[in-house]
């Protein structure tokens, strides 16, 4: 490249991704990075239970020298999005799928309407174009932040609320789990590379649960497409 | 009051108010409060040059028994809101009206979003049903997030982004700060009771400025009911 072409494929680089470390969220940061838009990643811990998801972001960002950054919202958890049991210790995580009524304790009050909004204040304060979050259809029966409706609305919201405006994209809205890993696999990820990924809502430092809602709905997802999910479970019932 | 009454009394409180310390918040908030339904009172540092205003909510609170919060975004606003005088202390705040293109300096990226999002949270997190802020007509020239069809889409999307719905209300949308003024009037606002709030941008402990916008437009508005502002101010040109 000379300093020109530099510069162009500087500038393309228009759209920061929400990134939670999740595989949903890696694959869409694959797909950005291979487009060649992608400027940078926000990440957000609001109390979750553990730290090994932003402990991928790190590492993934790295790998791929894209300018990361996290957000701590702790103190706005602790005085307005709680009576979730993804923050509340105490309480034991439910187990099973995602249909079933008591995964709706896993819901956050107003989670991704907060960080969709800093980060279309982030696009603006960086003079982006584009804000990109990995929701998808798995999710919708039990976040209602995740519908398509919630994201239609919010796309006219954030065309609205600045006099810069932002495009909002979620591309794996109406994608299940095992769709995203296709999805990926048609822009060179391969099975390995999801080692990177943290999905499960337990908190062991090393090993996934397997049986929470958040695993469950992954290794349905790996096992969709022939694959083995490469990072370490568990063993069954421990 | 008997119990039941009590009891019925506190159920009516079904409202948290964005509660800058400013006058226009600070007339809702008298307003909310002659109705029976406040619940608590949220306030946002997003890194303002002073506060003052904080303070004036603290008092204000106090005085009237009102639950209230304040929410430390500084963290968020160095990541993600920055590129605003408001929030840029090397600056020099501009003087003159609000309608002047120079006020559009003092635009924090999405800051009303990012709020109203936190207090959406904040009433589920509470099960209450209402949240009410002070945008009012006069903003809107400048401040995109303080438009009726940026309220209005917001109003729609407090009733989707989660399974508990939430009502959000600007009653003072189309009015001047003039008509605010008049509308405090009606539920018993009296002049001397805007002591306890704070309007000026710049940064004196004592004294308003008097020549910054939001100075500017709150001196007009006295004016137009035939009140003297009774807090004071810097003597012209200091």
């Amino acid at each position: 490249m000379n300093a020109t072409e530099t510069q162009q494929a500087i500038d393309a680089r228009d759209t920061v991704i929400i990134y939670s470390g999740g595989m949903d969220s890696y694959t869409l940061l694959r797909e950005e990075l291979s487009k060649g838009r992608l400027h940078s990643s926000l990440s957000f811990n609001y109390g979750q239970r553990h730290l090994r998801e932003l402990n991928c972001v790190a590492r993934v960002c790295s790998q791929f020298s894209l300018p990361f950054s996290f957000i701590d919202l702790r103190a706005v958890a602790a005085v307005a999005m709680h009576r979730s049991v993804l923050t509340v210790t105490q309480r034991d995580i439910p187990v099973g799928h995602y249909a079933a009524d008591n995964m709706k304790e896993t819901v956050v009050p107003n989670r991704n309407m907060i960080m969709l909004s800093i980060a279309i204040a982030y696009a603006v304060s960086h003079q982006l174009k584009r804000v990109v979050f990995g929701a998808h259809a798995g999710d919708h029966t039990i976040y209602p932040d995740c519908r398509p409706e919630f994201v239609q609305t919010m796309r006219v919201l954030a065309q609205q609320a600045n006099w810069h405006p932002i495009e909002l994209e979620a591309p794996y809205l109406h994608f299940t789990k095992g769709e995203i890993l296709l999805q990926g696999m048609t822009f060179g990820v391969e099975r390995e590379d999801y080692k990177d990924t943290w999905t499960c809502y337990k908190g062991d430092s090393t090993h996934a649960c397997g049986v929470c809602g958040s695993c469950t709905e992954r290794l349905e997802a790996f096992a969709s497409v022939g694959w083995t999910d490469p990072i370490p479970y568990l063993p069954k019932g421990k």
